[in-house]
């Protein structure tokens, strides 16, 4: 039985398609999916819920023209002083609807947040404000706008 | 019929609360988003093919749990020389598999990539030569390793 569970929780090639074919266009359905796949959609839909409920796939998502929204993409880039605990300092900021992500990291930065701000550049300095105030040791924030979203793909 | 056009563009609270909705789960049917906004599968249809057409929605994709997949998942930050032409440098290395985000900036960096590699710092290092190689005029490179995506939406 434990073998088996080992076994169930591998990803194979035909994972990695799927989750390739996903990433490309998250709406493809069950039939599509297996087209591609040369499958099933009972092999599709049974393979697609395992990796969800594992969190191999966390999500999906859709990739919007910010700009055109009426959005300013901030990325704030934040350097926190040695030894702080990064949970406690998430734990601040995670639950703002205007934080979009948060990622832990390691290099010049330990903490890159995306910020998503109407276009207003004195609701963008007073975001900024508010976040950096709610955490508690902050070394060094740099602060990016993005202008332009190239390209984006996540696998 | 130059106003039709103006009042079709425009984008309403209704799109807004759909774009959200498939930002949270980009699965959703027709038949599930009519459920949610409290309205009929023909005018979901109809708006989302708006949205996408006039590129509103860029696309639908996935997020995966990249370490379970056996990547590290890489940004570079890089400041280029003042005066460089960003699209010749993004023209370098838009084709890459490996280069998975390419974002326009203004700030420290006005150019960030996200780098998608296989568990291996090796070739972490062999990737980062290449690809700054492919660009001219490169002032600086800040190299930051995500070690969790703690929240991610984009809308």
């Amino acid at each position: 039985m434990v073998i088996r569970e080992e076994k169930r929780k591998k990803i194979d090639k035909f994972d990695l398609r799927m989750i390739k074919l996903l990433s490309k266009n998250a709406r493809l359905n069950y039939r599509q999916l297996a087209e591609y796949l040369n499958t099933t959609r009972q092999r599709v839909s049974r393979r697609l819920e395992r990796l969800e409920r594992e969190g191999i796939i966390k999500k999906y998502t859709v990739v919007p023209d910010l700009s055109r929204l009426g959005y300013i993409y901030v990325i704030l880039g934040i350097t926190l002083t040695p030894g702080t605990s990064i949970d406690e300092e998430i734990e601040n900021i995670k639950n703002r609807e205007d934080v979009k992500v948060i990622e832990r990291a390691i290099g010049p930065h330990n903490l890159v947040i995306h910020l998503l701000v109407p276009k207003d550049m004195k609701e963008v300095e007073k975001r900024i404000n508010e976040i950096t105030g709610k955490l508690k040791n902050i070394e060094k924030v740099d602060v990016t706008f993005v202008t332009d979203i190239v390209k984006f793909e996540l696998i």
